[in-house]
Order: structure tokens, then sequence, then C-alpha cells
């Protein structure tokens, strides 16, 4: 479905979301109405969608999960809790579902959540997971994506962009290893693959090509973004609006820009970027697809420039990768400013057939 | 899948649920933690499984909503709120969306509901639709399947036996209307159906056949279940057991008795039938089917048979089709018994593949 058709789905049911709690269907999340301090967000996987058919089973389990641990990140909540609805294809095996159970189980324990329940039921369709996730505001506010101030600061944290688009890529043949070895001290690249390669399993090396170690971080990001919890306690803290980053950098902050009613000024050389992306980009690959590309789960959040030294100190070995990347302004839309200021020609995009990239 | 695969997969997931409100996945809602008193289940209807690809939209939203509220009720809690997560095949026009979120919008005033948020994505395959529904129990206690007691009278509340099971038949054409007929005055029953033929929508009459008033009443019966809110509270106050019939009454009686711990003995002539399925089963269907069929989304409960005068004073116009039908003794599974009191041969069933029965 296009922009536009899901602008109108939208529109059919925002008049159904009559609870303070439903956000009007604007947000990443909702707060359960008489049930304390809960916050609620569902997000679905499809097979030939949002994920590849050949995917293995436990990082599908797995993304299902940190999709929605993301929403909850981006609200500045807790995980505590999940709903599995399996769609389980008639063709697949049923043992393979011991696969997703067990990166399921991992990842449960990994975010200290406990799964609450759930259904399943077969299809003659694809694989399709949707998962519900509750988590505890850790703080008063839940921020929205409609609360960014002028003259706020723009921050990333929780990882790096255009990784997951890359791997996603590499894994479907769409570029090359050579693209990504460009540039590289081809020994030096050979050597770390081979320390990697067999600590790896089997469905992060290439197809007729060498394993690669760079290209298998790459894929393993597509496949399982890393979504850090320890974000959530900045965003509580010092977030006016937030949202996590899921389909691309650019349309995420235009959505967040026209739920504000501001527009978002980035910085192109303050984005993070991977060491392999940034290498990528510098030896003819074009940027602009790392930053409208989509599956990089992070946070984007605004906060008022006073907060600019707290913040910086909240992640003081990078390890979160909190980065400030621009500001927000009057006026509308997002501009991709280069090093002399001036707006890069870019396209807010952000796609729902999201492999069709 | 199988009844033995779906047993696997709880045996997979049951270790991951390790909060109490989540029941061991042995119930039909679970207890959302710390989120003072809300209940919450999901439930997925998929296009071919669950309803037929030309089952109209609208109704495929009431149902998708109703057997969650289903769910609701037979834990004695009032529906307050849902999230939809609507999986669009990309064959179908999103224009078709406008006629779901009709159904949608219709029910959730009819409940009392408000739309707290969701997710819509795009699919090569069916038409899949997951709601994850929230409910306030109207008491202190939200009875599980696992609380019958030895001497516990069994009940029935919020509609009849077999009357969906019925409907889809007709809507299949694995059921003649001749068989319906069997046994009815022609003259009336043509009568009877002249008259409410023009009031009924397309998709309720039958192809290359007459307009039947009690057919199309049985297919809407399939389409979008009757459920009752007000058997929530006869629930919430008497119930020692319950759960909702949703896979047909014997299979579901048997997982209430396995869960238990005890015996559910069922007298087949105190058993709802509608009328027309009662003519039905008098006239040489076999009534077996009605009572395994399925999709009848009303309420299986255990009381005290202390509390029979004062639950039978709760319906005294039988509007909620409250009606004992057995009793809970020790001992295993079920059985249903016949005027004499000796077991009828009836297999325990429970179908995943719904349609396919």
């Amino acid at each position: 479905m296009s922009a536009d058709e899901f602008e109108i789905i939208r529109s059919l049911f925002a008049p159904l979301a009559t609870s303070a709690g439903a956000r009007g269907l604007t947000d990443d999340a909702a707060i359960l109405d008489g049930a304390g301090a809960t916050v609620v967000t569902t997000d679905a996987l499809v097979e030939g969608v949002h994920f590849l058919a050949d995917d293995p089973l436990d990082t599908v389990a797995m993304k299902a999960l940190r999709v929605n641990v993301s929403d909850l990140i981006g609200k500045g909540a807790r995980p505590e809790s999940a709903l599995l609805t399996l769609v389980w294809p008639q063709s697949r095996p049923a043992s393979e579902i011991a696969l997703f159970a067990d990166g399921l189980k991992r990842d449960l324990q990994l975010f200290g959540m406990t799964l609450l329940g759930g259904d399943t039921t077969s299809t003659p369709g694809p694989l399709t997971v949707s998962i519900t996730a509750f988590g505890t505001p850790l703080g008063p506010r839940t921020p929205s994506r409609a609360d960014a101030q002028i003259g706020d600061d723009v921050w990333l944290v929780g990882g790096e962009i255009g990784s997951a688009w890359m791997g996603l890529q590499l894994r479907t043949g769409r570029m090359a290893l050579s693209e990504l070895r460009r540039e590289r001290d081809e020994e030096a690249a050979l050597r770390d693959s081979r320390a990697m390669r067999d600590a790896m399993p089997d469905y992060l090396t290439l197809k007729g090509e060498d394993f690669d170690a760079e290209a298998a971080w790459l894929m393993t990001t597509y496949l399982a973004p890393f979504v850090r919890t320890e974000a959530a306690a900045i965003v509580s803290r010092y977030a006016n609006a937030s949202m996590d980053v899921s389909d691309g950098l650019v349309g995420d902050a235009a959505k967040l820009a026209a739920a504000s009613g501001v527009a978002i000024k980035i910085e192109a050389n303050a984005i993070p970027f991977s060491i392999p992306a940034e290498r990528w980009a510098f030896s003819g690959g074009d940027f602009r697809k790392l930053i409208t590309g989509g599956d990089d789960y992070v946070v984007l959040f605004t906060a008022p420039d006073a907060k600019r030294e707290a913040l910086l100190g909240m992640d003081l070995d990078h390890s979160l990768r909190l980065t400030r990347i621009g500001r927000v302004e009057t006026g509308e839309g997002v501009a991709v400013l280069d090093r002399s200021g001036k707006p890069l020609p870019i396209e807010a995009e952000s796609y729902c057939h999201k492999l069709g990239r």
C-alpha cells in the first residue's frame, strides 16, 4: 500500500479511537486506560514483506519482539510482557516452531520480559507474526511524536543508521561484497573475516562469495536489530518528542515534524553511520539510501538545548550511540544539510512494502 | 495443524510465560501484571481458515472483534478497548477497508469499546485480522478454566449451540436448503421468508435457491456471532470455572474438564439448540455435528448447585439463553448422556482448520 492509502486507512479508523490513551492513532504506542501506567504497542511482521522466507526463524522471532521493544523504548518505557499471535503456514513443518520459540525465549530473557498469552492459527499464506508488547513508563510522561518544541536539539540514540538497509541489500544480492570492500585493506578484511567465519551461522555467509565479517555484522543488524533498552531512561528523562526510527530516518523525522507542527534540520555529517556504511558511502555508495532505507530501530527524539550537557553525560562511553544530529525550527518538513548548511536533495520516503525498496 | 501439534506449540511457549497473569498459557485470557484489573485476550482470523474469501468485510470485522469480546465475557469482564492488526492482501483494493472499518465502528459502539491502536501492513497472502481486546473484571475473581469443583452444575449462557455450524454449511453449499425445510410447513416457511427477503443483504441469500429466513438467520450467526456482554455479570458473580465455546461444545468442555481435573457430564436433551437446528436434528440430521462444530461463541461455566435458583433468577425471560446442561463429577473427560443417562458415542473434537470441518 502507498503512503496515501495508509493515510486513508488512518482517517477511517481514527474516529474509532475515542479514548485519550489512543492518541488519535497518530503515535507509536497507546496508553492503556484504567490500567495504571501501561504503554502498549503492536507490530506485525509478514514473510515476504518484512522478512525473507529463508530468514532463520529464531531471528524472525527476535525481530518480531524487538520492533515492538523499540516502540516501547521510543516512549521511554521498560518492556514487561508480550502477547504473541503466530499465523503459521500450512506448508511449513510445525517442527520449525521450536527454532522460533528458541529465539523468542532468548530475547524475552534478554529484555526481562514474560510471554503473557497469544493465539496460534494456520494460514494458506505466508508466516505472519503479530506481537503486542506492554511496558512501564520510566517517568511521569510518555513522550509522543507531537511534543517537539522550537529550539529543541534533535537526537538519535540506540544505534547507527543504514546498517540494516545494507544488510538487507547484501542478503538479497542487490549489493555485492565487492562494493563493501572498495577502499578497504583487502588483506586485513580477509584476516578479520577468517577469524570470525567459523563462529558464524551459515545464513550469514554470502552465496558464492567468501565470508566477510563486516557483511555478517550488517546482515545480523537486518535480521534482528540491536535495540537498547537502556535508551528508554534517556528518552523518559529528557525527550520532548520521541519515536523509534523504523521506516527510514528522513521519513520518520518527517512524521515527527508533521505531528509537532515544526521543521527538522538534520546535519548530514552528524548522522551516526557504522564504519562499513561510512566507507561504502565515501567510496561511491549513495548515502541517501542509508537515511531513507529503514529497519534501523533506533530512537529519534528532541530535547531542550539546555539539557545538551546533561544528555551527553548519559552516554560517556558512547555505547548507546547517543548523537545530536540537528535541531527543531519553525516551519515544516525535514531538511538534511551538508557541511555548508545547504539542504541536500532528498525525498522524504517511507515505505510499507519494506522488502520492495 | 492438529490438536497434537498445538499441544507441542503450547509446550514450547509455556515456559516463557513466567508471570502469574499468563496462567501458563492454558487459559483464554491473561491478567495484565501491574496494570490494575485488566483482562487481555488476543485472537486472529485468517481468510480461508476462519472466514470465507467472499464473506462481507463488515461482518469479518465484527467477527474479529466478537471472538475476542466472547473471551472477555467468558472471564466475567466488561470489554473496554481493542488493538487492531490488519494484514491486508496486496490483491484487495484498499477501498474495501472502508466497509471493514464500518463494521468495526458499529460493533465498537455496540459494545461501548474504543480502538486503542494497531498496525496495518500488506501481505501477499490472505486477509488476516488480529485483535487484542482489553476488559475490566466485573468482580474480584477472573475465573479460569481450571476452577471447576466436583458437584458443580454446568451451564451455558449467551446463545444456542450449532447454529453457526449450520450457517457455515448452508453458506458453503454443504447443506442444502431442502435439508433445513424437512418436516417443516412449506407454506409457512415461504410466507415467513418472503416477508423478510427484501430486508436482507444479498450475501445472505442462497445461491440458486429461494431466500429462506431461517437459513439467513443461521448464516448471520456464522458471519458475526451474537455475543451477549450481559452474560459477563453472571459469569463474574457465579462461575467457578468458565470459558467461551468457540471450537465446539464437546471439545471445549473437554478442555475445561482437563484443566480442572474433573469429568463433565452433559445431558443431550438439555443443550440449547435453535428451532431450525432442533428440527434439522429430529428430521435426520446428525446432532453430534451441532455439538462438535464450533463457532458458537457462547459461555460454558460451572457453578455450585447451591446457586442454581439464584442463577435462574438472572435470566427470567431467557433472553440470555442461560441453561443448565450438566454437572461436574470426579473422573475425567466429557460424556454426553441420552434421556436414560447412557453416554452417547461422541468423539470430543476440536478443529483448528475451522473451515475444513
